[in-house]
Parts: C-alpha cells; structure tokens; sequence
C-alpha cells in the first residue's frame, strides 16, 4: 500500500498558528488542492487530535467509500458517530493501522497527521511521500512535523506552486 | 539599507540537526550557494552563538571591507580578534545594529541569526527578504527560525533548485 502525507506549514516548519488547533491558516489554494487531491485515495489515517480539529470538515461525514481511520487510545468515545467501513475510531499503532487497511484492500492511503503518526509512519517506513504546501508566513511557536530527535530523509519530485506565494512540494521518502 | 536574511533549514523547519550547532547538514550547494551570494553583500549580522557554531569559517577571518557585526552582551570576551571595520562584537540590540552599519555606509546586510536576530530584526520591520534553502531532510529537534509567538507574512520572490533536492525560496517580508 502507498502511503502519503499531507501537511500545510508555515514557512518556519510550523502545522499550526501557535496553539490554534486546525489548519485554518491555510491558503484558499491549498484547501482547494487538499479537497481534489484526496479523491485518489482510497483511505485516510489521522491521529484523535488532527482529527478532532478538523471535525467540522466534510471529509468525516461525507457517506463515499473512503475508509477513514482515527487512532485513539479511546475508541468507544466515538462509538455513536462511528461508520464501520466509512469512518472508524482505532486503538491501535501506525502499523497495525496500516496492516488492516491493507488487509481490506485499500491500495492509497492519505496521512493527515499529527506529529505522531507522522513520526511513527516515518519511522516504521511506511511513509512512501510527503507532500508539503508551504504558506508564507511565520508563527513561532506552533504544531511541528515530527516529534523527538528523528533523521528521515526525503528526495524532492516536484514543486510548484499553487499561488503565487504558496508552494506545493512532493518528495518521497529515502530509507537507508 | 537593505536587510536578507540567510537560513538554511531542514523540511520540517529546523535551522540545526538536533542540537547540534551549526549548519553541517546543509548541502554541499547550499554552501556553495551561500557562499557566493554572501559577496553582494557589504555587512554582516549574527548573534553570538550562530557566530561562535561557524568560528572555524573563513567569512570571520578573511581581510576584505566587510563590516562583520557580532551581537554578544559580552564584546570584551572578544577584544583580542576584534578588528575594527572587519569584525567587531558589539552589546547592543539589532536595530541599534542596523542603525551603526547605515551611518557607516553600508547598504546590504546579510542577517545570518539566530532565531533571536531574526525574531527582534522581524519585529522591528527592518528584515526586507529571507532568502531559505530547504534541505529534504527531517530532525524533529533543532534550533527554529524564530522565538516566541510571531506573525510574519511574506510573499514568494522567487523558487529555485539548488541540486536536484535542495530548494532556494526567496521571500520578501510583507508588513502590515
């Protein structure tokens, strides 16, 4: 299975305005390339708190085949909004995830974060890309990439832009 | 005079692998890069530590009109390499800095940090670009462009690729 992550930064590396959950400083042209761009995924893995910054979002609700997969040490919090095969609420690892998405044949799955399942996708390599749209501006202090000391290292396959300020770079993984 | 700043920083925002000082990650066409660029430039800005991380590199030790402005709250710890004109060390804050180097003429500064010159030369509106090469590597831990919660906007000046990875994305700060 092919696994993309998905981040919008500031230019300064931060995934959020300082502790403002979301991503609601994000250009209108990266929403609209997020939106398009998952339709070529058959499988969504976030973590409970990405997840619950972006609840309002139809991509939860929207009744596709999509199977959306939160990770959560408390799955029968979400029991009444759960969708078995839409939308599921998981106490498990990245890769346990990841095994069972496969496992019901989902062939691309899209990482939307947070710094947790990016480091732990990273790190079990399981991360085939990482696709970053870099807004210009700078906050400080906010949500980073990765959490603790890691070393990945990436090779770019494109950049373009998606306004005249905003930047879209793909890179896929390299492992050693 | 025209200020530019100069970071080097991995994809996931890290100005330092861990906490390693320096910038001995950086691409050998980042040095390259920064190398040649660094002649446009007639002055010199940077904070004690990031200054005391590149000691050994000959940009302090080379005799030419370049006015090299160290900021250190103790410049007598320095009085036996300062040489006046060339590389001075000077207790005083960055707009007071910037203020010295235009009554001595100078015209474009290279602002090479930390994240305490950038933030305080941001703050004060007196940064004109940051010009950003962007490593495709990932830390997690590191030093970070800026201190504290700040709201900088910039807009994209021009993209480049330095080597097949390696990104130079120059911004020119937006103020309100």
């Amino acid at each position: 299975m092919r696994l993309v992550g998905f981040a919008v930064m500031s230019l300064d590396g931060c995934l959020t305005r300082h502790q403002d959950p979301g991503t609601s400083f994000a250009s209108p042209e990266d929403h609209r390339f997020f939106r398009a761009a998952l339709h070529a995924f058959d499988s969504v893995l976030v973590g409970r708190k990405t997840y619950e910054a972006s609840r309002a979002s139809p991509l939860w609700s929207r009744p596709d085949a999509r199977l959306r997969c939160v990770l959560t040490s408390t799955p029968e919090d979400y029991a009444e909004i759960t969708r078995a095969g839409e939308l599921e609420f998981h106490n498990t690892t990245v890769p346990e995830a990841v095994a069972n998405l496969e496992a019901r044949g989902r062939e691309n799955c899209a990482v939307l974060g947070g710094a947790r399942v990016f480091t732990d996708a990273c790190s079990a390599n399981l991360l085939d890309e990482l696709w970053v749209t870099l807004e210009p501006l700078a906050f400080g202090q906010g949500e980073r990439m990765f959490e603790g000391r890691v070393d990945f290292r990436f090779a770019l396959s494109s950049a373009e832009t998606l306004s005249k300020d905003t930047l879209l770079l793909k890179y896929r993984r390299l492992v050693a």
